[in-house]
C-alpha cells in the first residue's frame, strides 16, 4: 500500500516485472523516480472493487473503507488522462486483491466482473491493457471449511478471461504453503487447575499468533502417542506472560496426554513464522523441509545471541 | 507459566534469586534437577487470587479460568505437605502478578488481602515466608486514563505490609517504560478515498501491533510542524497487506500533513519493539536512546542479511 522512495528505486534498478501502484501518489512518485534513471516503468494500478470477501475484517481488502486500491472512478482518470502526463510509466495492467482465506466464489467473481466491465471499457477509449493481476485470497481448509477448490477457481477465472488477451498474474500465497506447514510443539507441563486443564506447551503466540489475533483455529494431533484414551477439552497454552498466548481453547484432547509428549499444530504454513516475533526474549524455532523421509534444517533455530545482535550499550 | 528442563537448569547454574513456580509439576520437576545438581533452590509460588484486574481479558492473569498462579487451596497444600517431600527447594515466597495496564487500586487491595491472609495464617502454622513478590501491572497514562499513581499504589502496598517483615518483590516493565518510549513514523503517502484519507506511513503493525491486538490507544504528535491547520479525521496505516494494519483509526490530525511528516507515535516504551515481528519482511527499526541533547543508537536497524541469517536452502 506504500512503497518508500527507497525500495522503489531498488524496485526500478532490478528491472521488476510490475509496480502495483495504490495512490496517485505513489504512481507519480514512481514515474519522478523511473525519470532519474531514465526508465519506463511497468504499472499495474490496484483497483479497490468495493466487494466484500466475508472474512475477517482484518484480511478483508477490498471494500471502498479498506486502505488498498484506487476507487474505480479514479482508475479509469488515470488510464485516460493522468497516464499522458506520466511519461516514465507504462501503466498497462489491472490488478486486485481482494483478501485472504476467501471460502466463496462470489467475491472473485465480482471482482473478476468489476475488472473485465473496466478494461473492456478503456481499451475500447484506446487503452492497451496487457496484465490482469488477479491477486490470491484461496481459502484453505484449516477445520472443515469446504472452500471451493483450485479447479472451480480455476473454471471461475477462465469463464471471464477467455479470449480476453490479457496475461494473467496469480498470488496463491497462503493456498500453495498454508496446508504444508506443521508446528511442532512438545507439552511441558500438564496442569490442572479446579476449573480447567492447561497443556503448557513450548510453542507460544510469538511463534503462531493466528489463535489470539484473529481468532483462528488450528487443529492440534498428537504425534506417536498410542495410549488409549477418552478427550477431554482442555487449553492449549504457551509459557508467553499473558492470557492472550494461548494455540487453543476449549479443545478436546485425549486425557491422557503428559510431559514430553509432541502435538502437531496443523496448516501452520502460512502468517505463523511469518508473523513471529521474540516478545519475551523467546528464541524463534527452526524450520525443517522434509521431502518423504528426508529432510533438511533449512534455517536454524535462533539463540539469545540473535535476540541482542546490532544492540549496544550506551555509555552516555 | 512453564519454564522448560533447559531453561530450569541454567537458571540455577545461574543461581537466580527466585523460581516464581505456577503449578505442582513444575515444582516437582525443578526439585528434581536441583538434585541433580546438588542444590537448594528459593521457590515463590505464584498464586492465582482471582481477581478481576479490570483490564484487557489478554493481560488480565489473576481470574481462576487464566492459566497463571495456583489456587490458594492448592497452594496451602503445597506449603504445609508437600514442601515436605520437596528437599531441594526452600519454598520461602509468595507471588502474585494479576495483570497488566491496571489503573484502579482495588485489583491490587484485593489481591494484597488475600496474599497476606494466606502469609499470617501459613506462618501460623510454622512455614517460614520471608519474601512477597507483588508482580506488576501499574497502568501508564496513553491517552486520558487516570491511573493511581506511584504514590497511591505505595501507600496501598505499604498500608499491607508493614511490619510484616517481608521483603518486597516488585516488577514493574510498563511503568518504568511506557511512557518513556516513541516510535517515529514518517509519512509516505496522503491517500485520499472517496470516503476517507489514510495517512500511510513507513512503520506498520509488525512494529506496533498494540492498535490491532489489544484495540489500544497511542496519542500521536505530528513533528516540526509549524503549519496552521484545521484537523481532520484520518487512519494513520503502515505498508502491511491487511486491514489490521493499522497505528490510529478516525485520529483527528492537522488536515495539511503532508509526504515527509514525521509523526510521534507516543508511551511505545512497552510492548511495542518488545513484540515487533519481521511480517512481510520488513526489518526491524534502530532503538536510539536519548539523553537531553545526546543520542546514542542503542540498537542498529535491521538489514535484509538479518532477515535470512540462519537460513540454507536444501538440495534435496
Amino acid at each position: 500500500v506504500g512503497k518508500t522512495q527507497e525500495e522503489i528505486t531498488a524496485a526500478l534498478k532490478a528491472r521488476i516485472l510490475f509496480f502495483n501502484v495504490e495512490s496517485i501518489p505513489e504512481l507519480k512518485l514512481i514515474n519522478k523516480l523511473a525519470g532519474k534513471l531514465n526508465l519506463k516503468a511497468q504499472v499495474a494500478i490496484r483497483i479497490n472493487p468495493n466487494v466484500d470477501a466475508d472474512t475477517h475484517d482484518y484480511i478483508t481488502t477490498a471494500k471502498k473503507q479498506n486502505k488498498f486500491g484506487i476507487d474505480l472512478k479514479t482508475t479509469r482518470h488515470i488510464f485516460l488522462n493522468l497516464s499522458k502526463e506520466l511519461k516514465n510509466l507504462d501503466i498497462c495492467g489491472v490488478h486486485f486483491h481482494i483478501g485472504s482465506q476467501i471460502e466463496q466464489v462470489r467475491p472473485f467473481r465480482q471482482a473478476l466482473g468489476k475488472a473485465l466491465e473496466l478494461i473492456e471499457s478503456l481499451r475500447q477509449k484506446g487503452c492497451a491493457i496487457t496484465h490482469l493481476n488477479i491477486g490470491g485470497g484461496l481459502g484453505i481448509i484449516y477445520k472443515k471449511e469446504k472452500p471451493q477448490t483450485a479447479a472451480d477457481y480455476a473454471r471461475t477465472v477462465i469463464s471471464f478471461v477467455r479470449g480476453k488477451k490479457l496475461n494473467l498474474i496469480l498470488e496463491p500465497g497462503r493456498f500453495v504453503v498454508g496446508n504444508a506447514g506443521v508446528l511442532l510443539a512438545k507439552v511441558i507441563y500438564v496442569k490442572n487447575t479446579p476449573v480447567k486443564r492447561f497443556l503448557i506447551v513450548d510453542a507460544a503466540m510469538n511463534d503462531i499468533i493466528r489463535p489470539s489475533f484473529y481468532g483462528a483455529y488450528h487443529e492440534i494431533i498428537p504425534l506417536n502417542v498410542k495410549r488409549k484414551a477418552k478427550l477431554k477439552k482442555v487449553d492449549v497454552v504457551g509459557p508467553v506472560c499473558e492470557s492472550g498466548d494461548f494455540i487453543a481453547k476449549n479443545r478436546a484432547l485425549p486425557d491422557n496426554l503428559k510431559e514430553g509428549d509432541v502435538l502437531a499444530v496443523m496448516s501452520a504454513g502460512a502468517y505463523c513464522f511469518g508473523m513471529a516475533s521474540n516478545y519475551n526474549s523467546r528464541c524463534r524455532p527452526a524450520e525443517v523441509l522434509v521431502k518423504g523421509r528426508k529432510f533438511t534444517v533449512i534455517n536454524r533455530r535462533q539463540n539469545y545471541r540473535d535476540l541482542i545482535r546490532g544492540e549496544k550499550i550506551s555509555n552516555r
